[in-house]
């Protein structure tokens, strides 16, 4: 039902153009993205948490919580524009217009987005001179262009885009994305732009993708932070003449497609999460509610212990559910069941007899599966990780120098 | 005031005595310790929050919360006994029964403690034999052998005693602790032992090891895990024949020495955290209320990234900035202002403007301190962490090989 593209990317959705070059901001690599639509699109997008947030940031968020459409996203990598007070804002309005201008539209017409080192002001000459660098094309490698433009300590890029099937016609769903990686320079930030080619109107297309995050982007975690630049938009232009006007079946289809999509963007983001070398995932079943579910799951894909122990291909069931212990749910620990793979670590009653060979084969693949049985009731919930190892460090303490 | 003993530790107490001995639980390490006042003794104490919790844990736990005096504790290393079922449960009363018969006294005046490797049976056999032989003095040497009998992956053992100077007459404080450095072999835990010969009725024992490990052991982390053996206990046999006998201010005097002494014991389980080449100590200023003077602080002694930079010398105020912004505290990230040492990194308004090699110079050094200005309101705090290496991840990947 959800057909994936082979090199998909975000230009797979009809209507989308979009360019990646260098300007100047990173040494010799491309920091500089336009996401273009042919036509006005409705948008929608989720955003950090975190207190401390980036100027371009607030003026995106700004220009989505109103009831007006976009043209353009224009992000650059290599500095992230955050705690740089009244002149980075300023600076960020500067490149915004100018943008806009370029293009020929209106400035609200255009979202902005950095990514990189923060603290320090941005080079807005630079980007400047880059936009009118920019051509903009609707084929798969400007997509992927695009994707690598937005890159900070990602090791490739990220696009991805799916067909799905409405009852008035077939719609795309396309996007890139950057790592949670968090850092190099100086921090890093989860970015996601996604593009669809259905029309949606904008309250469908803020509720479809809350909903998407939340049960994707919002289930991973590298390093258990988040930065001050985070955020994930989607915008529709309609450019497929397939409409989808209330939540009907045709909504339910496209939710689950881009629910999905966001999926398979989370996680390429925890596969090339800094240092990693194995992908995780953890299922958290038979929970009390779905909240107690995300809590354990939360509270173990953020175990350094856990990771470490994946790391070294530890079947170490202990570190599992003393990361459940301290996740503030209420459940009884000696009812817990957990496998790695299709093997059994623990079952009821404390009952723990398994092959540690057999363990520590499973656990030696790139991609581990754990499960863990609460035995509390009906929920569940399902989060992913990658594992914990030197280069992390090595990354996160060395880049400076 | 408060004057610290060299070669201090607990028998540094009047009528403390200990051992700690190699019964066979670990490789040729002492694994049984034993300490032993004379006199019945009144005792508090704290536990971890973690809803998995050991078999001796919640023997302990049980006994402290009675209106009854102690006279011994055994602790065992090299196995926690925790998710070890109900026959875990009957272990640890069996062996807490042996000891307290071998000793001459009722079974609820012995606690038990149990560290490492978690969801494997203790073999009671060899703790009983151990029992048998250990011999018990008041030497500073046999309060040392008992602080090296509970360690688990700590380096070194950890001993501290104090005497404070009462308007009676003058009381001593003496304590025992081990690592936080979560793990080998499976999973660490936080122990600390404290003695008293001050005479100190039970509710004031109780009040005064909460609010001093509140201050202490609370702020302090090495990875952010807490464990299922987590414990602090104090005891108070009034053998210095000097009585607390309410809150007066001989009881603050008190408290105030036993508070520091706890902040001693904490800062050593940091510095010789696994894997840590630096102590960090992380003041929060000028907050709004002391909760959220300690969210913040707790926000970046847990941040993997700050914790990475110090380690990589980097004067990375943005991560610092950003952890806080994690916290969920109320602040405007504008006003706060970063130090390392005397050195300014951010001053209000997000100016920063610092000699990056005299910053590097900083933070080179063994110690590092963090000041954070919120400049929100009066409150204040200060943590205590160390930083984070490969060699973390070493221990925590690689002892089971």
């Amino acid at each position: 039902m959800i057909d994936y593209l082979e090199k998909g990317t975000i230009t797979s959705a009809k209507g989308i153009k979009a360019a990646g070059i260098y300007c100047g901001l990173k040494k010799q690599k491309k920091d500089l993205a336009l996401i273009y639509s042919d036509t006005p699109a409705n948008v929608g997008g989720t955003f950090t948490l975190n207190k401390v947030q980036a100027a371009p940031l607030l003026i995106s968020k700004k220009i989505i919580s109103k009831n007006q459409k976009i043209r353009a996203i224009l992000i650059n990598s290599g500095n992230a524009n955050a705690c740089t007070g009244e002149k980075g804002f300023n600076n960020a309005i500067d490149v915004q217009e100018y943008c806009a201008k370029y293009l020929g539209i209106d400035k609200e017409e255009v979202l902005i987005s950095s990514t990189g080192v923060i603290g320090v002001q941005l080079n807005i000459d630079k980007i400047k001179e880059g936009i009118t660098e920019i051509q903009l094309s609707d084929s798969n490698s400007a997509g992927y262009d695009a994707a690598e433009a937005i890159m900070t300590t990602d090791t490739y890029p990220k696009s991805f885009a799916c067909k799905v099937q409405l009852s008035k016609g077939e719609v795309t769903i396309g996007g890139i994305c950057k790592g949670s990686g968090m850092i190099m320079p100086n921090m890093a930030t989860m970015l996601a732009f996604i593009a669809t080619d259905a029309d949606v109107p904008k309250y469908l297309v803020q509720q479809s993708i809350s909903e998407a995050v939340k049960k994707s982007f919002n289930r991973i975690s590298v390093d258990g932070d988040t930065s001050t630049n985070d955020m994930v938009v989607l915008m529709a232009n309609g450019a497929s003449e397939v409409s989808i006007t209330e939540e009907n079946s045709d909504y339910q289809l496209f939710k689950v497609a881009l629910r999905d999509l966001c999926k398979k963007m989370a996680m390429a983001i925890v596969k090339d999460g800094e240092g990693a070398t194995k992908f995780i995932s953890v299922k958290v079943g038979s929970a009390k509610s779905e909240i107690d579910a995300d809590s354990a799951a939360k509270a173990v894909v953020n175990s350094p212990l856990v990771k470490t122990a994946i790391y070294g291909a530890d079947a170490n069931w202990g570190r599992i559910l003393s990361a459940v212990g301290n996740s503030g749910i209420n459940f009884s620990p000696e009812k817990v069941m957990i496998k790695v793979g299709e093997l059994s670590l623990l079952t009821p009653g404390y009952i723990s007899n398994f092959d540690e060979s057999a363990a520590r084969e499973i656990l030696l693949k790139k991609e581990v599966d754990i499960t863990i049985e609460l035995n509390e009731g009906q929920a569940s919930t399902n989060w992913w990780t990658c594992d914990f190892s030197e280069q992390y460090i090595k990354i996160n303490a060395n880049y400076r120098t």
